[in-house]
């Protein structure tokens, strides 16, 4: 709506500007729009609010003057360009949601880069990674969609005004004049293109879905490792439910939520691909059918990111899960026993497997097992040093600092990433306020444009695009 | 496969570098795992494969060393560094081929740029435009989806090697050396994230199915337009099956099995899609069964591509297509009203509505209209200017001259978007021809590379990473 | 709303059979419940209905007595009866838009059973049919949907009541009681089954989409058949939109937007598919996510339905479209140079083939052959009865007569085809009068069942089902 | 293939009927064809048998008879029938394996009547049920699937032969004659229909769908329940890959496969129903595209069938797990205190909820607090009897005695659901042995039927369909 009323305003400048209307009737329209647009509320029914805005126009400055609202541009146009007006700022929205939700996960990651947690594969317990380390991992992929929301970004930031119909027009519409008056970095260039490509819809829906599927992939997690079983995970009261009856149950109903809501990016992605195959060239109705879908992604997508947003800085491990963890030890005794002893990498799984089946039969720890039954088993004296890295590797709080490779679980690699993170954080976020502000500046240059009323006789050689806007000042 | 023992020989010469494994050891390894891939095939059965490889090159080295291929890392992230491998060279295949379809749209286009063509909203004629107009529309959306395919490319040439089963490691792998081996440009640095993140496939999943859907509608249009009531495209018999029986009957086969597999495309998608949904965290099994799914997707695309590349060189307009057009110049007409005339927008819209009425109902031309029926309809005398104006919208070869737009059906707009793009094309393919003789540069290093044999005392303090490589000469 | 009241309802019911709550305190609640049912309005927001519910039949009887209507259940098995209850009356509407939708193809096609129609395949005109034939084709599809449809019916109309939160209760609930007085034919028995599973959502959705994509191709069709090109089919004009300024411009708007609603229903049912994909067994909050898609995908289904329905009886042929169907004819004719001439059927083939060839070539019509252009390709003297019988199968309008098959085009079939189809659509229409009249009647029963409040000493020995309803009276 | 000839047998008998061609040409072509039928494999590349075929027997019989083979019928009706053939089996073997499934839960249920397992919703316990129950909930959508399957199967044995390309055939084809050859239980009538209709195809790829994602929430709770974490079942070593260096961990491979497995199913539906979308009416080459998708969802779920059924038979609870599931009893508390002492139900609610925090915060078993812990904090003097009961629901295998409701998880309701279901499984066996046995009994006749070479010179009038087939004895 506020869209298509910015688009129509750019339009009648450019309409004077191609002397397709006076000066005179130019004023009139774009005191009527900016009068419409005050009274207007945001967002809905694109397709039909055209006719809308036209006749109460006309209603305004009559219908001489208002028909003329509709010279050298379509509905086709018109509805492209406004649904990327309001996509823009979605997609910018979208970009600091994500920031703000990595943040999230970068502060908790904050307060637990030395909590023990255990990293899993299959949905068993595999090696004993940080908390912070997991949840990193999981930010990253939110960079990744974050960076992909940017791409599209430039992709959607383009004006399609000025390709009327489908053929662009007669009329010399200065379609550059346009795209810079509502803040576009440029054209969809070729007229047919512009009005029935709908790509960065799909392109947007897609990410939608690929950053549900992240988000799913934690709520998943979340339900797991907070199930009585695992018992990993404190839920915050507030963002579960209990039973009266039964107070050590905690639903955990927000992250089933998003689970089933991030299931909806797919089916939505799966209309809109289903709806553009071979569908033909031209303007189709059926393109009506898929910008509810855009919208519908995109707060469905809000509102799963608000969910996890405000559960994360509650969201707590329990303490004392590294006595559970003994057995995700055994890769690392095995690496010691390869590095310290020598013994061949192979047969040092061997070894340690063998280990750790005895303690299992016996029901013994392997933190119980005395020198002797690790010499006994190997069949060979240890040097101290391994029984002391053995040791080692078996209190969880030491072993995660064994890890030497980069962007590996050692703190300090966990260190220096959250500090890298929260850098390109700020810096993106810093990118977002600038480039909302070029738009807000465009819009709001836009919103007070007035068309030169000095009889300048030179006008029509002369005219260059600035000139066409002032400060009503 | 091929990939795979790539990843290998650069994880033995990191081994070496962290002195895992001695010198001598890593030659051997070296050797084998270049023996090996001699023999192999490519691309297939990846989660199978790493077996074989390490079973492979322990018949050739004992397995004492053999087994010391396994130290420090894991399936996990040799499975994925592997497919990151091969789905770069496809991708840059894929941009290749996408520029090649580009190729042949403009060189169709440019022997059209003067031919009349029906631009259809609704399925209706609606706007005379040119054949090379509507042939740029469809280019210029393949060149968004190529330009979406180099935005994921550099997503997925980064290195997940070193992240071992997912915490890293505690043998010292230096992950930057092995990354710049593999011609990566860079870590997937959380290790949790390297061995588990799989929205590098969702993604160009979606891409392929952005692409195929765009391809769908040329495809569709080609049916329509070739169909024999609409009779505006000749099919060539190559590529459209005949009857025996019914000459004057040609089947779009190729066109109909493209539409049919762009659809492939979208189901591709939501397989994926529906696996990694609520998947948790770590490498789970079902990853390997989405990987099939991203091979599928790119051949089938390739094929399509292909199938469109074959035909679009011999599809040639019907002659004379402009003699049904009539009907479209009535936008124009109005048009010539309004501006000539200075009769209000609206209402020119409604004279020449009318106007058309009465022809159709007479059963007459527009063209055959004397300036005394345009006068009695208008209710005014008309300017000889406006006459001619109407006669040249009428005369479908100079009505597209009348186009004043940037991007529009003007032929003199044509000539330029067509000269533009073709320097893109080239530009675009040099830059891949870069990319890629960077990455077999690295792979050509890689193949070549031995260890230092000197017993470089400082070696563990010195060495730096390009001196542990060096050609063979 | 109504669904979970009366559910509620029928459970008191069994609770007094049960002795769980005394006769007073089950009046007083059935009482309440009516009250309540009274004062609200139809289907939403189901999970959130229950607490609702019992909070304000708590308000009217006090909690002592309100607190027991939980008594023996869980919003487990309530959510799912409340569901079955509204789906299945949905199921019984949708079977008579289907059928309706019937009766307007088959009133339509009555009107057309001699007008000749091309058949098409590959979109290319290939033999005559008639306008009949082609409707009760896509009616057939239609009746198909509609037999899915009931058999759903039959699994959807099943009480999950009695099954409480997942392994059935301690208190001795009836269930059989329960489900006879909701109207249902039996028990989803085993508890923990009725709880979780929603097969029956996805099979409803499924039949959904499938329906919708029959629809699909009517709409695709009639945009085809009435796009100018083809200009098979007039569309009415109160179902397109004109424009003010191309009055011979129809836009098919409705089988447009039938056509892209359609696709919905892939994506909902997609969207379900993902969410319940490896949900754990038991109820999940996930569940509450896919009742709102089947309640759209049965609203839009039904809106195209409409749609359809309203254009269809306004639909016409234009008429002598056979005139430009001459070609169509060459299947026919070979098949009688075949068996009049006794020419092996491939040849006859070949020489129809050239015939037409040549007609293209020297721009004649099939028609306008004297016997000695046939004779001489033909290569022999022809029979009067061949010359005629070819005649016959030039005119589109005896052509037709000439199929002899069962299910052909031949008049004759369509005729007898019409008049069974019309035979079943009423006999379907009585059985779900039937089956509607028999929930109606065990709801109205329910709606006004008392408790005996006689001091009936042998009531826990000889109770039965029957006698603890009554009428009012 | 095979079917592809059957198809061609039978329609040569119908020809010879039809005396369309003569007894000694259809004896050539049906010793030809039958000829054929032995040297070939079995189902694939249905779209291109067709010419292979016509050649093959062509070369047997010369072209003269071997044209005569394409008489009154088109690949279009051919390949319909064929699909149709081939699925047909494939849906009996389909129920099989499901009925199948279906007896190994029950044989496995019938060890575990009495082994007490948790119940869980939103993942987390909530009450004591039976494995067996579990069980036979899993198992009940099974049958509903293969209810499923049997429905579908009455509307795929129909057959389109005789409906030629599109309208029928002027040649005097019984339809009903081949239908009955070829063991159909019909036709599909209208002939358009019956070579353009692929809603059958449809269906079953939905039912492989709602199947698959059943059996997708057993591998869903067969990984977590064998999870370390969770612990309640103990995979058997063959269907688990452990890893040589930490034996206590089982990866649930052939589970995890079988969920990636089962999305594919989604992805099937959505290709096939996206390629049907708004494809025009009559035969289309993107149809030949979806029949590949119908064999592939087949093959995959037989699969996923085996795999679950390899599996289940050593799949076994781990003893004692009712040690951990006290908590699971509170609901079954409250329903005593509110049963045996009358406190209002609500209130029973809050009572247990408050002993149960108390209990968990005081870190004590509920069955070790003393009748004095519960009186006090009910303020009230308990009866003897409701001690006892609370005592018998703390004791899990005492407790599932205690439902009371049909079809709960009472071992006396399991054991007669079993032998319910076991009585089912057979009845619905012997039906496929009957319906497989009358399919074959057709096919079996059809490869010997001979035609009459008596020179009957009755045959035209009196010919009935019987009297043409006869045992070669």
């Amino acid at each position: 709506m506020r869209s298509t009323i910015l688009v129509n305003e750019a339009h009648v400048i450019a309409l004077a500007k191609a002397e397709a209307i006076n000066r005179s009737s130019a004023k009139k329209l774009l005191r009527a729009l900016r009068k419409l647009g005050k009274q207007m509320t945001l967002r809905e029914g694109y397709e039909d609010v055209h006719v809308m805005i036209e006749e109460c126009v006309t209603r305004e400055v009559g219908s001489m003057i208002g028909g003329s609202l509709h010279i050298g541009k379509s509905r086709n146009d018109q509805v492209a360009t406004a649904i990327r007006i309001t996509l823009r700022e979605e997609m910018l929205k979208l970009s600091n949601h994500l920031l703000t939700l990595e943040n999230s996960l970068l502060n908790l990651a904050e307060r637990h880069t030395r909590t023990v947690f255990p990293g899993y594969t299959h949905l068993q317990p595999a090696q004993p990674i940080t908390f912070a380390h997991y949840l990193i991992a999981n930010g990253d992929s939110i960079l990744r969609d974050e960076q992909r929301v940017i791409e599209a970004f430039s992709r959607i930031n383009k004006s399609p005004m000025g390709s009327a119909a489908l053929a662009g027009t007669s009329f010399n519409i200065d379609r550059r004049l346009i795209a810079q008056l509502l803040g576009f970095n440029g054209l969809v260039e070729n007229s047919l293109d512009a009005i029935e490509s709908r790509d960065f819809i799909l392109e947007t829906l897609s990410i939608c879905c690929m950053t549900a599927l992240d988000l799913s992939r934690i709520a998943q997690d979340i339900i797991f490792y907070s199930c009585a079983d695992v018992d990993l995970l404190e839920l915050p009261d507030e963002y579960s439910s209990t039973s009266s009856i039964m107070p050590q149950k905690k639903n955990p109903d927000p992250m089933e939520l998003l689970r089933a809501k991030s299931a909806r990016m797919i089916g939505n992605y799966t209309t809109a691909a289903a709806t553009l195959h071979a569908l033909p060239s031209g303007y189709n109705l059926d393109l009506q059918e898929i910008t509810p879908l855009l919208w519908h992604s995109l707060d469905t997508l809000r509102s799963c990111i608000a969910m996890l947003n405000a559960l994360l800085p509650k969201l707590n491990p329990k303490p004392c899960v590294e006595n559970q963890m003994e057995f995700t030890a055994t890769t690392e005794i095995a690496n010691i026993l390869a590095r310290d002893e020598g013994i061949p990498f192979r047969e040092a799984h061997r070894i340690t497997g063998r280990l750790v089946k005895e303690a299992l039969e016996k029901e013994k720890k392997l933190r119980d097992l005395k020198r002797q039954d690790w010499e006994k088993n190997i069949r060979r004296k240890l040097k101290s040093q391994t029984m002391k890295n053995i040791g080692r590797a078996l209190d969880m709080r030491r072993h995660i600092y064994a890890y030497r490779t980069e962007g590996s679980s050692n703190p300090k690699q966990t260190d220096r990433m959250l500090s890298e993170r929260k850098k390109l954080v700020r810096s993106c976020k810093e990118r977002n306020q600038l480039t909302q502000a070029q738009l807000a500046r465009s819009l709001e240059k836009l919103r007070h444009a007035y068309l030169f009323t000095s009889k300048n006789a030179r006008y029509r050689s002369h005219v260059n695009r600035e000139s066409l806007i002032c400060d009503p000042s």
